[in-house]
Formats: structure tokens, C-alpha cells, sequence
């Protein structure tokens, strides 16, 4: 299968082209560097070494003999991104091209307009592109579950049947996201549900928990190949922050009471499901909304799980309440459905001590390269 | 009152500001003519001659010796808008600077994209130029009933109490519009309710139906200062069309089976409710969403009432079907909630035979200037 992964340099987008590759598709990937650029201005640099997509692409063959098409651009240029479209011919596109941090999308007007305008070109360039050159082609999307909020009602997978004054009508699963980086996720989903019921354009879009970890069957060939792994408070998600505060042996930053519960799953798991995304396409004219977890954890369970493995590793680690920075519930109902992806076939890894142990022997191997003045909150909601 | 009008050019816009400075408001307009170039090159320029807006300006002083202030100015371009914005310091902005037109934006890539661009940026920057330098200024932004689309369930004002499996919560009503343009609506407020909840803007927020006349109170001082009056089927809304083919002596093109039902509006109740929205602001950190609608229509209710009408002086008012340019469902269930405007003190100036033979006898005017090639429909949804 040809597949076109857009934001190709990514936590999410490496590690995907590769096990693409891997399994024998004709990848091609397209990244502008838009992340790596934020992360140096704003002091958010990856814990890892990360050479560039070219020396990546250059490794990554050595590791495996397989290639990878690379073209640094700008999807939100439509000529250029309808021409590599045309030259390409993908069979699916995958789209991660997104600037991905919340903290980021609040800290001001020029931050937010960047995300904005980013997420929301790139998004409608895709289509466009697709629709002009590659009709039948399927779009797999990356939302986020962020996109429906913490609802007091449970979370279904994408839709909802409502009944009303006694008539029924079914209708995307109302969303209220709780940054401007999530809300520009609403808005895409809105904007794709648009042109699928009007030009039938076959979308899956994939409404993703937080990601966690940094071993996949390709990064354990070469650790030159491993994914960009942010701990800070701009890209890291809470688990890999977690682990970092961990291993330099300063408390792990709990925002607020803690109470905050979200769908995880596992770096591996998100290249299952974008693979059965991928390889199980919807019909034109089907928006299939898929919701991308495998387990629900409160922010203090992870901490208490992350306290409790380094110390069996000989870390000392310590919990610590901060002043929660965002504006979000701290103790609220949340219960989603996700059963799409298990009926496609995937096959969870649990966030299981095994698992964390691992986690944190990579990262202490990077010890001296912790900058833990970026872990703390930088920016509030307000 | 400081009243700043974004897109104080427009069909409705320039009838506000008349309104508005003629009840003694400080009253600024800012427009950039886009509408104005896009329907010279679409070739859909209105039936009646439109002074520029300082002549426009000009006209309504020397009639009322009122003054209204104008600026030239893009709202994309943020430094401007809020250096507007600073310098003025409104009270209320009401906000109607978008790409009206639902054709337009379905023609092409260029079109599609002006109109997402231009709506959603301008959007954002009124938001953020509100949140920046005055943030207690109540946001009058103009949207549509078309945000909603035709559900099968009950049209309610904004916002829906959902009950799911035994629990509750209540949410943004769904919404699934029929253009890309009423799309850009759908997530204008998606964002506009982002930034109120979060960062506590006061934001009133109109789903307004199509519109249709010509006169004013202030349009009638003066013929020179009548509003923009479209009938091409690119910014022409329906009523409109229909009186000016019933004039031209040409059939009224009724799109499909003619059973598409939408709430409607005379003019004057349009600056009523603007006007009502801006002296009754709504508290910080809450978004009003009001259904601005007085009566509903079928198609074929407004063609066969043209017609009569139109035949009781004496024209020859024939009634066509046509192919239907649009995706829409064309015989619907449709019921809206509409009680919050009457509740703040709206009075209805319905569609009566009266009003209709009154704008014909208007329209009859400039009989000479109308071009037929516009009205049929030249923009499908494919």
C-alpha cells in the first residue's frame, strides 16, 4: 500500500513510517520541523538525540534495507502539498501534521494563531488535496480524545443517538475540549464530517488518549531510530514526564488534586490502531470515529504507579501537588466506550510494572541530559 | 454607546450602523469591500447602486446630521484590528466581517479557502482583540440558523439537555450545516464558546435565518443610503431572488422538490435584534445563543406567495423547478425554538401581502439594471 504520512518527524509519525516500512508499504513522509523548531524556541528540547528525517530515513535503512521517502514542506502550502499528493498517489494518508501541545496553544495570541492556523490549513489542504487528486483515497486522522472534554454523561465512539421531545436524530458526540490546541481538533472533525457527507471522502478519524513510552520493534534496532521523547511541560505528556522527574529525583508534579482521569495506551498500541486503521478502510461517504485507548487512569494513580516501580528500581520519588496551571475538572465522571479498535483486532499492552520498569531504565540512561527546569508548568489557562 | 461594526459595508451591516448612530451610539464600521470585489468577479453585483462607504457616510450625515466613523481595514490582519480596537475601546463589537455566501464557498479550492480563512481568522482576531484590550466588551457576533442544518429533532435555542444512559448534561445543541460557509459558523462558535468558558468573554451569539427587504428606517431618508441589495444566486437569499425574477418577468427558480424550510426575517428585525442583543449584554463567561427568526417558510410557500402578490399588480409570475444545485434534504421536519429575542422586547414585522407588494414596488424601480444571467443557479455541490 502507498501511504503518505504527513508530519512524518514526529513522537507519533516516526515511529509509524517506519513500521509501515517495515511490513513492506511504500511510505513517504512530510514534515516541515514545525515541532522541533517550537520545542528550541521554547526551551522544550527532547530528551533523546533525534538526527534529522534524512539521517533517520539514512539509519533506518542501514537497520533494515528498507526505504522511506522524505519531503520537507510546509502542508500548509497547497500547491506544494497537492503536488506530492499527485506525484504520490497515496492509498491512505495519515495526518499527524499538527502542532500537538495545549500548554503551547495558551500561551499567547502568536502561539495561538500558529496552532490555529496551523492544525486548521493543514486540515483543509488535506482534504482539498485529496478530494482533487486522490478521491478514493482514505484520510486516517489524528484527533484526540481531548475533543468530547470530561462530559458527565458516559463517552460513546463518535456519534451519539439523541432523543428529543420524542424524535430521534443521530449526531456527532457533542465536544468541548479543554485547550485551544483541542479545540482545533473539534474543529476538524467538524470541518472532515462536512466534506464527507457532502463529497463522500472516506476519513477515519482516530480520537487518541495520551501516548505514553518509547520502544517500538523498530526504534529497539538502532536507539539512533528512537522516537522524540518530550518530558516537558510543552510536549511531555504526563506519563513520560512522570518518568523523567522520576529518574532526576525531583518530585513528580501533580496538577491539582489529581483526580484528572484520561485514556492512556501504549506508543506500540498507537501503530497497531493506525495499521487497522489503515488496513480495514471505510466506505465513501463514512466518517468512522474511532476512540484510540486502553486503559483509564486518575494523574495521581500514574504517579502512585510511577512512585511505586522506581522505588523498587532504588529511586527515591516523591508525589508533589502543584497548582493546577489549566482550567479542567479535578474529580470528575468519565467513562468511554472503545471497542472500535479491539474489534479490528488490536492487542493492548498494558501499562503493566514490567512496562514502566522499561520505560524507566531507557530514560536513566539519559539522566545527565535532564533539564529539569523545563519540567515545571510555564504557562496558565488564563 | 461605543458600537464597533466589522463588516459595516454589508447587507446588513450598513443598516446597523445607520441605526445604531441615528439612536445618538458612537458608532465606527470597518469593512475591506470584500464582499464588494468578490461579487464584481463573480459577476454578481448588486441591483442597486452602492455609494462607497465614506460617500455612504457622507449621505447619511447631510440626511441626519449624524456621524459614523469608517476604517478600511482588513480584520485579518490582527496589528490593525487591534490597534482599532485600543484606540476606539467599544462597548459592544458586533461582528458580521464574513464571506457570506454559501455558493461561493462551495465553487472551488480558492473560494473555499478565502471564505474559511477569511471567517475564522477574523473571528480569532476579534476574539483576541476583545480578550487584549477590552475584555469586558460584549461580542454581538452574527451566525446562522443554518449552523444547525434540518435534525429530525426540535430546533432549541443554542444548547441541549442530553440524558444518556441514565445521566445528564447539557451541551451545545448539535449542529451540521449545508455549505462550507455555514460551516465556518458551526466552528466560529465552537471557538467563540472555548475562549467565554475559559477566559470568561461575554458573548452573544445570533442564529440568524435568511433575511429579506430593503427598507429602513434611515434607508427611507435617502434611496442613496438603501442597503446592498443581491438577487444572483451567489449572495441573493431567497425572498430576494424570487421578487426580483417576479419583476424580470422570468420564472422563480425553485430549487428541487421545493420543500426546504428555513425561519425568516424582515430587515428591520434583524437591526431590532442586534439592537435588542446590545443594550441587554450578557454577563462574563457566558455564551447566549439566540435564534434570530420570525416566521417560517417551505420554498414553495415564498414562490406561491410571490407570485400572488406579484400577479395582484399585474406581473405574469410563473414558478419553475430546477435541477437542485445543493445536497440538501428537500422535505424535512423542522421546528425552531425562537422565544429569546421576544422575550428581550422583539416586535415582528412579518411577511404580509403588504410588505411583499412594497419591496416589488421597490425592485420595479431599478427594473433596468437587473441582469438575468445571474439569478440561475451556477454553483453545484459536487
Amino acid at each position: 500500500m502507498k501511504i503518505l504520512i504527513l508530519g512524518g518527524d514526529g513522537y507519533l509519525g516516526w515511529p509509524t513510517a517506519m513500521s509501515f516500512a517495515k511490513k513492506n508499504h511504500e511510505v513517504l513522509v512530510v514534515d516541515n520541523y514545525l515541532r522541533r523548531n517550537i520545542a528550541r524556541e521554547t526551551r522544550s528540547e527532547a530528551l533523546i538525540p533525534m538526527p534529522n528525517l534524512h539521517d533517520r530515513v539514512g539509519i533506518f535503512y542501514q537497520a533494515t534495507g528498507k526505504t522511506i521517502g522524505v519531503e520537507i514542506a510546509d502542508c500548509k502550502d497547497y500547491m506544494l502539498l497537492s503536488r506530492i499528493v499527485r506525484d504520490f498517489k497515496p492509498d491512505t494518508v495519515v495526518h499527524y501534521a499538527e502542532q500537538p501541545s495545549g500548554p503551547y496553544s495558551m500561551t499567547d495570541y502568536q502561539s495561538a494563531r500558529l496552532t490555529f492556523d496551523n492544525n486548521l490549513t493543514v486540515t483543509f489542504n488535506t482534504i482539498w488535496a485529496i478530494l482533487e487528486e486522490v478521491p478514493d483515497c482514505h484520510l486516517v486522522k489524528l484527533g484526540t480524545m481531548g475533543e468530547y472534554g470530561t462530559p458527565n454523561i458516559d463517552i460513546e465512539e463518535g456519534w451519539l443517538e439523541i432523543e428529543h421531545k420524542g424524535r430521534k436524530d443521530r449526531f456527532l458526540y457533542p465536544r468541548q475540549a479543554g485547550s485551544l490546541y483541542h479545540t482545533t481538533k473539534v474543529l476538524d472533525t467538524d470541518l472532515l464530517w462536512f466534506y464527507v457527507r457532502t463529497y463522500g471522502m472516506r476519513v477515519t478519524d482516530l480520537m487518541q488518549g495520551p501516548v505514553y513510552g518509547l520502544s517500538t520493534a523498530e526504534s529497539d534496532l538502532d536507539e539512533r531510530l528512537l522516537p522524540n521523547f518530550h518530558y516537558d511541560d510543552i510536549f511531555g505528556t504526563v506519563v513520560n514526564r512522570f518518568l523523567v522527574q522520576a529518574i532526576a529525583g525531583v518530585p513528580l508534579t501533580v496538577y491539582g488534586k489529581g483526580g484528572q482521569t484520561r485514556g492512556y495506551l501504549n506508543l506500540k498500541d498507537t501503530l497497531q490502531c493506525v495499521e487497522l486503521a489503515t488496513l480495514n478502510p471505510v466506505e465513501k461517504g463514512d466518517l468512522r470515529i474511532l476512540n484510540q485507548l486502553t486503559e483509564q487512569f486518575t494523574v495521581n494513580e500514574l504517579a502512585e504507579k510511577t512512585q511505586r516501580v522506581g522505588n523498587q528500581l532504588g529511586l527515591n520519588v516523591q508525589v508533589k501537588s502543584v497548582k493546577n496551571p489549566r482550567k479542567e475538572a479535578e474529580d470528575h465522571y468519565y467513562n468511554t466506550q472503545h471497542s472500535g479498535l479491539l474489534d479490528l483486532g488490536l492487542k493492548p499492552h498494558y501499562l503493566t510494572d514490567e512496562v514502566m520498569e522499561e520505560m524507566l531504565k531507557t530514560v536513566m540512561k539519559y539522566k545527565d541530559r535532564i533539564d529539569e527546569k523545563m519540567i515545571l508548568p510555564r504557562v496558565k489557562w488564563s
